[in-house]
Parts: C-alpha cells; sequence; structure tokens
C-alpha cells in the first residue's frame, strides 16, 4: 500500500493527471490550447477551429473544419420534447435549470452511451451544439419569447446570439463573443473539468460527466462569478461616481467580504485571459455608447491592484462585455457552459482514452477508533 | 508556487482532505463511521441512526432520532409537479433518469440555496428523503404502475420496500435491506464522494454536489458494478450447472474481460461489507426458497479467489441479494444512492464547513509550447 500524504484539501500543486490539452503557466500567466498561445487563438481562430484543436490536439484542415461545422450544424437541431421541457421547467436559478436540461438531452438521445473513441468524439460534438442551443432556447423562455431555430449557415458564436436574440448580429458583436468563446473553452484541471473527469473516469457517460461539470462550474468560486461580478456592478450602479466606486469596494474590503472576479489560484500574474476580455469590454462600450461599466471596472480593479495587489481574472472583465452585448446576468455563467463544454469533452475523452478510476484518500480526525455501540437507552 | 509532483492519474494513496467521517483500513479491512465498527452499525443500529451519526458524528438519542424520522417522514412527499416529471420522462437508462429527477428536485425546491449549517442540515435530511420516493416511484412507473404514498409511521427501508413493492415487507425483508442501506451509506473518498466535494468547494449547491454524485455512481467502475454482477448471473443462468459457471468465469478470465464485483482499490482484504452481503444473500435465499443465484455467486468467488487472488467487493452479494429482495437490476445503481446520499450529504456540509477550492494541476504532455499559428490555407 502506498504511504498517504498529508492531507492537501485543495489539491492544490498536486498534479491529477497528465494531459495534453492545456499548457498553463502561472508565474508567467501563459495559457496555450495543445501549443498554441491564447493570444494568438483570440488573434487569428475560430471556436470551431479550437474545438478541434482541443479534440484532436491539432487545428483542421479546411475540409476538417468545413465537416466539424456541418456537424455541429446538424447537432444544434433539439427534438420537440426537449424544447417542450424546456418550456415546462419550472423557473429556477439558470445553472439548476441547464444542469437539468443537459441530463435530460442524454434522455432524448438515441445512443446515449459511447464506448469507442470515434463515437466518443462524434458525441462531444453533438453536445457542444446542443448546449448553445439550450442555453439561447432557455434563455428566450426567460424572456417569455419563442425559441428561435439555429442557423446552420452561421458560424457557432453567431449563431448562438441569432438564437438568443433573434437578431443577426453584427460582425463586430459576433467575432467579440467568438472570441469570448475562444478564451473560455479550456482552462486545464479547473474545478468543473476534474469533476467531469473524476465522473468520467467511473467509466460512467459523457452526459454524467459534462453534468458533473456544469453543476461545478455553477459554484460562485468556480463560473458563478462573472455573474456576481455583474450583481456587484449593478449595486454600485452605472451612473455612479468614481467616489461611490471606492467607497462602495473600500466598504467590502473593510468587511472582508471576497470581491468577484479577482485572484486566481494558478496565476501569479495577471490571468491573459483578462487582457482580452478587458480590451472588448472597452471596444463593445465605445461602439454601444455606455463607457461607464468599462470605467467602473477600471477603477475598481485599480483599487485591488492598490489595496490587496491582486489581478482581475477571466470572470471580471466578462461580466461588462457580457452586458454591453445584450446579454442577461442569468446567462452569464451558462453561456461559461457554451464555451466549456469544448474542454470538458476534450478532457472526458481524453480520461477515457487512459482511463484510471480517480479516487484518493482522507486522512482521519473523526473519534477514535474503535468507538462502543450505546444503546439508544443507555445514550 | 509549490513544487509540482509527478502525476498520480488516480490520486491513488493521496489525502485529498481531512475528514471526520469515515474511518477506513485497507489492510486490516476496516470500515468505520465516526469510529462505530461496521459489523457493529450492521449488527445494532438502523439506518435512520447511521444518517445522524454521518451528519453529526455521534449516535442521536431517543428524541434526536424520533425528530429525525419525523423530518424524514414529511420530506418523502413529493409534489405534485415532481411526480408528473417522473411520468413524463421518456425512458432511458435508470441512472440518468435519477441525474435528471434529483437536479430537478432543486427546481422544485422552494429554497434550494443554502447557507448556515442548520439550513444545510435540514437540506441533507429533506433530499436524503425524497431520492427513496424518487427511486421507488420511478421503479413503479417502469413497473408500469401508479407510484405508491409514502407511510410516514414505516423506518426508511421499510418505506421503501413498500413504496417499491406496493405491498408491506416482512420484517426480516425490511431489516435486511435497512442493513443493506447501512452498508452503503458511506466509503470515505470513493470517486462520488470526491466528485460530490470537487463541486461542493465551488461552493455549488447541494443539490448540483448530489448530481455530481448520481453521476460518478453511474460508472460501472463503481456503483454501476452491482448491475454489471446481475447481468452477469443472468448470463450465467439460475439454474446454471457448477461447471458452467466454472467455464463461463474462465472464459472471461481467458479473454481478459474485468469480473465485476472482485477488487477494490482500498482493501487488501476481504471487504467488510461483503462479509454481510454474503450472509444475506444466503439468508434471503433460503428464506425464499432460491438458494442458487447463492451458490453461484460462491462459486465464482472462489474461482476468482483461486485464479486471480482477488476478493469480492460490496458490489458482488448485494446483486444476489437484491433480486432475491423482488428488485429489478435497473433499481440497483439507484438503490446504491437511496443509501450514498448520506454519505454524500455529510461530505458535503463537511466541504461547506471548511471550504478550499479542490483544483490540481495537471502534467502537460502535449504540444511542445509555442507552437505556430499556421492559417487555414496553409495546413
Amino acid at each position: 500500500m502506498m504511504e498517504q500524504t498529508k492531507p492537501n484539501s485543495g489539491l492544490e500543486g498536486i498534479n491529477a493527471t497528465s494531459s495534453a490539452i492545456c499548457y498553463l503557466d502561472g508565474a508567467e500567466g501563459v495559457l496555450a490550447y495543445c501549443g498554441l498561445d491564447i493570444h494568438e487563438l483570440a488573434k487569428h481562430a475560430s471556436f470551431e477551429e479550437v474545438c478541434f484543436l482541443l479534440w484532436s490536439r491539432r487545428l483542421p484542415t479546411r475540409s476538417e473544419l468545413g465537416d466539424l461545422k456541418t456537424e455541429l450544424g446538424k447537432g444544434r437541431v433539439l427534438t420537440e420534447s426537449m424544447l417542450r421541457m424546456i418550456r415546462l421547467l419550472p423557473p429556477g436559478d439558470a445553472m439548476s435549470s441547464l444542469r437539468t436540461l443537459v441530463s435530460a438531452l442524454s434522455l432524448f438521445d438515441d445512443e446515449p452511451e459511447t464506448v469507442s473513441a470515434d463515437a466518443h468524439y462524434k458525441k462531444a460534438i453533438k453536445i457542444t451544439a446542443q448546449i448553445s442551443t439550450v442555453v439561447a432556447a432557455y434563455g428566450r423562455v426567460l424572456k417569455g419569447c419563442n425559441p428561435v431555430e439555429p442557423d446552420p449557415t452561421l458560424g457557432h458564436a453567431a449563431n448562438f446570439l441569432w438564437m438568443l436574440n433573434g437578431e443577426r448580429p453584427s460582425d463586430v458583436e459576433a467575432r467579440a463573443f467568438d472570441i469570448a468563446l475562444i478564451l473560455h473553452a479550456d482552462h486545464e484541471l479547473n474545478a468543473s473539468t476534474f469533476a467531469a473527469r473524476v465522473t468520467a473516469a467511473t467509466l460512467s457517460d459523457i452526459y454524467s460527466s459534462v453534468v458533473s461539470g456544469v453543476g461545478a462550474l455553477k459554484g460562485p468560486l468556480h463560473g458563478g462569478a462573472n455573474a456576481e461580478v455583474m450583481k456587484m456592478l449593478e449595486a454600485i450602479g452605472e451612473d455612479a461616481t468614481d467616489e461611490r466606486v471606492d467607497s462602495f469596494i473600500r466598504d467590502l474590503l473593510s468587511k472582508k467580504v471576497k470581491i468577484p472576479g479577482f485572484g486566481h489560484r494558478v496565476y501569479r500574474t495577471e490571468d491573459p485571459r483578462a487582457t482580452h476580455l478587458r480590451v472588448m469590454s472597452r471596444e463593445v462600450g465605445e461602439r454601444t455608447g455606455r463607457t461607464r461599466w468599462f470605467e467602473i471596472s477600471e477603477r475598481i480593479e485599480k483599487l485591488m491592484k492598490e489595496e490587496k495587489q491582486i489581478d482581475a481574472n477571466v470572470d471580471f472583465y466578462s461580466a461588462s462585455t457580457y452586458a454591453l452585448l445584450g446579454i442577461e446576468t442569468d446567462l452569464f455563467t451558462p453561456i461559461f457552459a457554451v464555451s466549456r463544454i469544448a474542454g470538458w469533452t476534450a478532457h472526458i475523452l481524453e480520461q477515457y482514452a487512459n482511463n484510471r478510476l480517480i479516487r484518493p484518500r482522507a486522512e482521519y480526525i473523526g473519534p477514535t477508533y474503535p468507538q462502543q455501540f450505546v444503546p439508544i437507552g443507555s445514550r
């Protein structure tokens, strides 16, 4: 039996697996998918190319990309029963609804259980396609509108905005959202991906594994943070003065309240994704004539740097960017899932390909063994 | 930054947390909940006492146990909408349905998100109560029958059999099932409990965490194994000769097929739960006049011990025991969840009480960083 280690409750710095998907250097602030720097991908790639990259460890040829787009286009169509379920679901937290709906997708799938690598890959495409339609349709129903049918001629990002808003996005909006999807697509063994891999490692199916990811992403210490950032910005108010911004944040800090959107387990520098989202927040603000969210965000960032020496993370500027793209706060975390599904499925497939049950131990700190069983009359 | 370790893909022997819930000594074959040996609990305790023990680290007084039984009794009643959802769900794998239904429970809960320790505790009771009704009602619908209303005068085990079969169980049947629930209630950081804790550690809600547990339990390397054992027994046949049993197993072994219900990551001796389930399989068999499943199981166990030197685990004799209790194979793994919910919620509450995000690292083995971005026309 292996010797047990002293407990590391966050598994910080523990390599829980080897993986060919994401290269992350927290000290240098580097994020790369299969060796390709996130800055290069944000500049040149589309989300579909990134999906292919994460799943296949290389960029697609033109014909491979065409095939993938066709498959994604087909996969985006939901069954009538699934659409009915979205309409019938009682109102509730958006991520709880998404978790339930993604779980239900497997019941509307003729072959939910896959065993071959090829079938896993096709399932990854299908779920990636479907989760975008589920979130958009859910967003429509939430606003009291009918779901909009996917348009297979549009790219994944543009189609999502189309299904959500029922209006063709401008090229600028579509590209901004495409970049947001690229930036959120994978991040090594973040908590939701790790939850997905722990689930996959029992050889449970892809849906179960993705559902674990959705449930973990919901948490305010993970994907839930972008919605928390927006709630904070809204509490401050778009018309707030600089003084109000400062006093609001200083007040939270003095009460030792955690400010959402700051700090990261891995990065000791700026989160490289924040670099892009900051630019997007400013640019989309300028285009829509609403620059105040960006200015307020920038002011909070500066204050946090001065007071706490911590950097903004991926969630901080995604909040104002999404708000300026006209997306409801309730959908911020579901949209994170629309992107991260690419990484989840890549990791699930990698787990299946070289599986070992993930089963750590716990250091026991409870009542000394053996305790005597005292009958209820004598307790 | 902490130095990264060499990858341990199964986290074998790694202490991922400290915990006061389960004492597990794999070398000595000891399993104890909060210091109380599983053999003592199987002999003297009820499942309700074990729930209290796991949640509160001590056995309840008579009045505390009375209160818990009252709360469980109340919690078992499902809303009409939830019952409708069980009926409307498309047919599919039982664990996929359970995962979806447990996820949906949160949408029918007026206060799905809890923040205080007291509220978490009440939610643990409620979900433990509800999951038993969900599984029983699902089992009824699967058989084309109407769900049976819970009877608050019955204990948790007896009530489950009542709701499932629509007949009062005998004392012997009720006690056998009570013991099965006790034996499966917790097992330290098994894969489903770990998935639940990884999810809880993002401060996601209890439902999300439990749903991760359900998804992980579904896997054939975890809870799914008891159903796999039964499928194997059925393939052998209840009327099989000893020779057929031997040749069936030898054939699988020669093809290097994994035999379900054998071996365990932690135990280097017999699984102490198997000791009880073996007795139950024999006793329930004798009482029902069907002893062949037990004899076949015993023969397989002996052969595996001789050929592979591995012991039966908790899943091996639970298969024949459940079959003899009249439970459909499809419900074996859901029933595991009806019991393990006690441990999942105990671990989730413990995680919340002293939380740290569970976020390991991965050793990167992909294409060297940085790769050059080659435009699509040149690929």
